[in-house]
C-alpha cells in the first residue's frame, strides 16, 4: 500500500494545500508523481486535493510526508498519521471554462459543475484565475449570471428563519471607509427587525465590514451561534466565510484578491448567493458612484441596478439599490481599527463623529425600517436618527458583541506618518484607488491596525504643512514601504494652489 | 541588515521560486512580511522575485533562509551564502491587464511593459493565466497582435545570420505525431539551404518537436552552439527555449499548459516571434484542420491564414501559410521516444515507415526547396523525394545529431498495454483530443518513453480482438491512470459495426 507517515514542517502556504514527499519514495516511482502534479491525499476518512512538492534533502525520510500547515486542519491529521496519494481524475468541468473563454454561452448544469469543482478543490488558483477573467467584463448573460448565483448558492449552506421579514444590506465597495453596517445593523435591530448580515473580509480593498467587526469583537461564528445571536439580539455582524454559506465565493475572492480585480458580474453573483443563503427577504443595495469609485458612471450605475433588480427578482429577493455619492472616503479612518473607531464615534454621538458616515447609515436603515413597516412611509429617517442618537443603538451594538463574544476595544498601530499639504488651498480631488493602494502597503487588512487618517475633504481648505492623511503601520518595513508609495503618487489629494492677491 | 544565510531544504516546485524564511525571523517582524507574498531577493549581484512561505519548524534556524530548487540556480547561489529580502514595487502593468479584461485597447508600450514584467518575474502564475485568458477568442486587434509580437521579441535575444535565405517551418498543433521538423529540416539543409529551426517544448500536447527530439540528441544548446551547428551542417533541431530568444514565450506557455489552453492570438504571437528571434526570413507554416484538431473549420483556417499573412509581413517574414488534413494523428508513434522512431523509419527508408508523415514532410521541404532556388517551380516534391529516398536526407541528420552532441537511439518503455477491437467494423472517427489526454495521462512528455501506438487510421478495417492502439507508460501507475481514461472514453476511436448479412 502507499501509505506515508506525516511529520510536521511547520511551511505556510496559506490557503494553497501543498503535499512535500522523499524524491526516492516509493509512491513517486510506482506511481510516477512529478513535482507539482495535482494529487489526491486521504486522511481519517478526510480527502484533500493538493499540489506535490518533491524534496531531495533529509527533511523528510523516503516513507514520510508532510503538509502545508493549512492542509493539517483540511484533513484534520496530526504527526504520525497515515496518508494515501492518488491520481486525480482529469477534471472535465475545465472544457466549459475554454468553451467561456471562447465566448460560448454555459449551460446551468455546466456552471454548477464548475462551481462544484471549485468548491471541491479540483481547480489550481491558476485555473480559477481564468474563470474569473473569462467571465469578467460583459461576458455573461443575465441567465447566466442567474445560474452562477444558483450555483454558488447551491454548493454552500443556508440559513432559514421564519420571521416575515429578514432584513439584509450590502455596499459595493471602492469608496474607503464605507462602513456602514454595524451601524444599520444596530439601529435595524433596535427598531425589531431581524437582519443576520454576515460580511466578508476585504477582496481588494483595505479593510472588508468583517475585518473592521473584527477589531471590536469576534465574527468567525458557526451557523448554531449565529442563530442564537439573531434570536437573541435580533442582528448579527459576523463574517460569511465561516459560515460556509458561499464555499465558492470564499475561493474565488481569495484570486480576485491576488488579481486586485472584483468584476461586477462575479460580484452580483457573490452579493446575491450570499443575501439568500443568509435567509435574507429584503436587501437594500448601495452602489457609491464617483470618479475613483469601483461604479464610475451613471451609466454604469443603470446598467448595475438593472441586473441586481433582475437577478436578485430571479433568486427570491426583494431589492432596493441606491445610488450614493461616491466621490472620496467615507469618515476618517481607512483600514480595520481606524474605521472601527469612526463607527464607535458616531454609535456613541462624539463630538468628532464622521457625519457622512451617521448620515449614510441612518438613510440605509431608515429604508429597512420602512420596508419592514416599524416606521410610517417617509419617516424613517426620523426614527433611524432617533434610535442613533439617543444611545438605543449604541446599546444594541455592544449587546450583539457580547452575544458574539465579548466587545473590545480597536488597537492603535505603533508607527504613524503624516502627509502634509505643501501649499495652501483648495481640494479638488481625492483618488480613491491610490489612497486605498497606500492603506494596503502599509499592511491594511492583514494588519488591523494599519491604514490611514483622512483629513482632506473634498471642496476643503487646506493650509500648509496641514495633515492630509496619516499613515499608520504595524512594522518600520511597512510604513517605509507605504510612504514611498505615496510619495511616488503627490497626486492622491489634489489641492489647487491658491492665487495669491496681495 | 536584513541578510539571511542560506541553507539547502532541497524543495522543487518547478519553475516557481519560493523562498522560506523562519517565522521569528527579524526580517520577517522588521519588514512586516506574511507567507504568500511576493518579495525581491537578492545575492551574488542576482535578483529574483520570488513568493515567501514562512516556516515555525527548526528546518531553518532563524537567521536562515531557503530557497526552491529552481531558485538556487536563478541566483547562481550557494549554501552559506547570503540573501536581503525587500518589498516589491506594485506592479503597475498589471492596470492594463486589468484594461484588457474589461474590453480595452492596449498600446505599444503597455504590452512592452506588460511583457516586460512578465519576463522580469513580476508577474505571479497567477497574473498570467489571467492575461493569457483576457487576450484570448477574439479580444486582441491585429495591430495588438503585430505589438505583442513585437514585445515578445524585443524582451529575448535574437541570432542573426548573413544568408539571403534563412528557412523555417512549423506546424499549428492538435495533431497528435505530426513531427515533420527533424525531416524537414534533413532535406532542406542537405540541398544545401539554411534552416536554423528551434522547436519548443509541449504545451498542451503529449511531445513538442523538442521533446522528440531530445530522446535522439541534445537539444539545449546556447546561440553560440547553435551558430557552430548551423555553420557546420546548414540546420539544427534545437529547443528554443535554452536560446532565450522569447523569454516571455516560454513563461506563457508554462501557464498555458496548466490551463490546457493554447489560445490562436498567443500562438500567432508565440510562433511570429520566435520566428524572428531565430533570424528566419521564409517561413512555411503547417495548419492541420479536422474535427478533433485545433483548427477545425475552413472558417477559423481562414481567419489564422490571413492573421499569419498580415502579422509576418508586419514584422519582417516572407510567408507561406498551407493547409493540411488533420483528421486523425500522423504516423504510429504519440509521444516523445514513440514519434522519434517514425522519424527514423522514415528517414532510413524502412518498409513500415508511416507514409503520411513521409508525404508531409515532402510537401512542406518542396515548398522551402522551391522557395530558396534549389528545386524550380513545380519540382520542388520530386527533389525532397530524391534526397529522402536516397538516404542524403538520413546521413544530414545523423551530422546534424553529432554536431549537436551525439546521435542516439530513442528508448523504450517498460510497461504497455493495449486497447484492442471488441467488434469488427470499419474507423469512422478518431478523438484527437482524447487520444492525446490517454498519451499525457500515461507520462508523455514529462516520461519520454511514454505514449501510445496508434493502429487504427481513418477508414481502415479492423477485426475483434485487433490492436487500436498500445499505451506505453515508465510506470505502473501511470499506465493504470491511462488506461481508467482510456476505459471511459470508448469512442476514442468510433469502430461502425460490420452489419452480419450471414
Amino acid at each position: 500500500m502507499n501509505k506515508l507517515t506525516l511529520v510536521r514542517l511547520g511551511i505556510d502556504t496559506q490557503q494553497e494545500f501543498i503535499v512535500y514527499i522523499h524524491l526516492d519514495c516509493f509512491v513517486c516511482k510506482s506511481e510516477g508523481f512529478k513535482t507539482e502534479t495535482q494529487v489526491q491525499i486521504s486522511c481519517n476518512n478526510h480527502s484533500i486535493i493538493a499540489t506535490l512538492n518533491v524534496v531531495d534533502s533529509d527533511i523528510l525520510k523516503i516513507n514520510e510526508a508532510s503538509l502545508s500547515k493549512s492542509a493539517w486542519g483540511k484533513l484534520n491529521a496530526k504527526e504520525g498519521d497515515k496518508i494515501t496519494l492518488s491520481h486525480l481524475k482529469p477534471v472535465t468541468s475545465l472544457k466549459y471554462v475554454r468553451s467561456k473563454i471562447f465566448g460560448n454561452k454555459l449551460e446551468p448544469q455546466e456552471l454548477d459543475e464548475i462551481i462544484g469543482d471549485i468548491v471541491s478543490g479540483k481547480y489550481s488558483n491558476v485555473h480559477i484565475a481564468s474563470f474569473i477573467t473569462a467571465c469578467a467584463s460583459n461576458n455573461l448573460t443575465v441567465d447566466e449570471i442567474i445560474h452562477l448565483t444558483q450555483s454558488m448558492i447551491k454548493t454552500g449552506k443556508q440559513l432559514q428563519w421564519d420571521y416575515p421579514f429578514v432584513m439584509d444590506k450590502h455596499s459595493v465597495g471602492g469608496i474607503p471607509g464605507n462602513r456602514t453596517t454595524p451601524i444599520v445593523v444596530a439601529i435595524v435591530a433596535s427598531a425589531g427587525l431581524v437582519i443576520p448580515k454576515t460580511s466578508s473580509r476585504a477582496i481588494t480593498s483595505p479593510a472588508g465590514t468583517a475585518d473592521t467587526v473584527e477589531t471590536m469583537t469576534s465574527v468567525t461564528l458557526d451557523a448554531d451561534q449565529v442563530r442564537r445571536v439573531v434570536e437573541k439580539e435580533g442582528g448579527c455582524m459576523v463574517w460569511g466565510g465561516a459560515l460556509g454559506i458561499s464555499p465558492a465565493d470564499d475561493i474565488i475572492i481569495r484570486v480576485e484578491r491576488s488579481l486586485d480585480l472584483d468584476p461586477e458580474v462575479q460580484m452580483i453573483a457573490s452579493v446575491l448567493s450570499k443575501k439568500v443563503a443568509a435567509g435574507a427577504t429584503h436587501v437594500v443595495i448601495d452602489i457609491p458612484v464617483g470618479p475613483t469609485a469601483k461604479i464610475r458612471s451613471n451609466e454604469e450605475f443603470i446598467k448595475l441596478n438593472e441586473y441586481f433588480n433582475m437577478i436578485g427578482k430571479a433568486v427570491g429577493l426583494h431589492m432596493h439599490v441606491l445610488k450614493t455619492e461616491g466621490i472620496q472616503p467615507m469618515g476618517v479612518g481607512i483600514g480595520p481599527s481606524l474605521e472601527a473607531k469612526d463607527i464607535l464615534a458616531v454609535l456613541t454621538n462624539a463630538p468628532n463623529a464622521p457625519i457622512d458616515l451617521k448620515n449614510k447609515s441612518i438613510l440605509l436603515a431608515s429604508i429597512l425600517l420602512e420596508w419592514g413597516n416599524k416606521a410610517s412611509p417617509g419617516k424613517g429617517v426620523e426614527l433611524a436618527t432617533q434610535i442613533l442618537e439617543n444611545g438605543t443603538a449604541f446599546k444594541k451594538f455592544i449587546r450583539i458583541c457580547e452575544a458574539q463574544g465579548g466587545f473590545r476595544e480597536p488597537e492603535a498601530a505603533p508607527f504613524t506618518h503624516d502627509i502634509i499639504a505643501t501649499y495652501p488651498g483648495q481640494v479638488i480631488e481625492i483618488d480613491n484607488r491610490d489612497l486605498a493602494m497606500v492603506a494596503k502597503l502599509a499592511g491594511a487588512p492583514h494588519d488591523p491596525v494599519a491604514g490611514i487618517e483622512f483629513y482632506a475633504k473634498q471642496g476643503s481648505q487646506v493650509e500648509v504643512n496641514q495633515v492630509l492623511y496619516r499613515i499608520h503601520a504595524n512594522s518600520k518595513g511597512a510604513l517605509g514601504y507605504a510612504l514611498a508609495y505615496a510619495k511616488s503618487m503627490p497626486d492622491i489629494i489634489k489641492v489647487r494652489r491658491e492665487i495669491d492677491n496681495g
